[in-house]
């Protein structure tokens, strides 16, 4: 058997999401598996390093899968980029050891979160960014991310019901960077809890707005408490930009 | 009476190009005219610097209009951007003199066309671009810039039917940037005949893949024949960027 690794870049608009649900043909997961039965003929399950929420974006998703299929690595990339929807786009194709596990061989992710931040909206823009008009202290927003950057609990910035498994993760570079009117903010980790990018993300603008002081971040930290943090940014500014193995 | 003028952007996917087709809803022209009519109740014409195709894309298209509004430049800005459709954005309203034309008074524009040029194609982009994954020769079309720039009688690079007007157009600046896969071909001049962008980038993919030699640019001069020079590039890779006065 052959173990296929995958780099995909999807445009999440339309779907709901990375996981297949049931048949639904509205998945990015459910896309490329059906393709890779039409090409090989018998149904594939594919490995993704994690789920992406619906509406979000993928410019490096990765996933894997295992194929007795003879065709050559080319072959297959020209194969499912022809038949896969034209928001979905297979960037590479390769082998991969026999043991490699897209989501358990993870080390880390890198995520971006784009806000448009101007009087005006945007209209190219308009889908993959977060229209958000209000002025903003970037010293303030500078200031919370060298707080949330490293080792923390980050239970109060996660949607997470109640769990027993580790909500502690790594944050190890968080940057914002202004180009324009889009702000730009990159995420590196070694791990990210449900929603918490979008989560953290809307601390930072209620805290470049002054509606929460950068204090906030420590005692979400301590209170562990998800209403102790902002709003929940929507999901369209979001990119899963890179997985690291 | 007072003269506005409007600096606007739009996404052209969806529309049928600027100009205002008799009744129809298609048109940028015909959107805009439609919400100013809604804002000052009555009947408004408004004189673009120029059409743009179907398909095509502005960053910078520029308006004019007479009104006896007496509402302020921030308040018309943001009720048009208000009832404008999300892919059209007002980016600026500011007062001009009596007799300030935007076509008339136009000195020159800028256009930028967009090509993917990859083995893959791209997700995000695939409105915005035109996906060409041949292998291209960029010293090649570097050469035929130059000599395109400057005056020249284009006419053999337009789709016009015979004019008695002149063809003559003076190209000040023609450049090919690479960002990795993505192509950005600008343009500034005095001013564009029809399709005139869309058939000079045709010609210089045709050059850089050695469909066409570089004199091909001399010899479309000299005969002014419209089939001797490349293909029509397809419209979702235009942009006007820019308008000068």
């Amino acid at each position: 058997m052959r173990n296929i690794k995958l780099t995909i870049e999807y445009d999440g608009k339309k779907y709901l999401g990375w996981q297949r649900l049931g048949d639904s043909d509205k998945t990015i997961q459910g896309k490329i598996e059906s393709v890779l039965e039409q090409m090989t003929g018998v149904p594939v399950e594919i490995v993704g390093s994690g789920r992406t929420d619906a509406g979000a974006h993928a410019k490096g998703q990765v996933a894997n899968f295992k194929t007795e299929s003879t065709l050559s690595l080319l072959e297959m990339r020209d194969f499912l980029n022809r038949y896969l929807p034209q928001d979905i786009i297979i960037k590479q194709v390769s082998e991969a050891s026999e043991r490699f596990h897209a989501r358990y061989h993870a080390t880390g992710k890198q995520y971006s979160y784009y806000v448009w931040n101007s009087p005006v909206p945007t209209a190219f823009n308009r889908f993959y960014s977060f229209y958000y008009p209000h002025e903003l202290d970037f010293g303030k927003m500078q200031e919370a991310c060298e707080r949330l950057i490293g080792e923390h609990d980050f239970q109060g910035f996660s949607s997470l019901k109640k769990t027993k498994k580790s909500t502690v993760r790594t944050i190890k570079e968080l940057a914002i960077e202004q180009e324009r009117d889009m702000l730009h903010i990159t995420f590196v980790g070694d791990g990210f809890l449900y929603n918490m990018v979008r989560i953290i993300v809307g601390t930072l603008l209620e805290i470049g707005t002054g509606a929460k002081s950068v204090t906030t971040i420590d005692h979400v930290f301590q209170t562990k408490n998800r209403v102790d943090a902002g709003e929940t940014v929507p999901s369209h500014g979001l990119f899963l930009d890179e997985v690291y193995y």
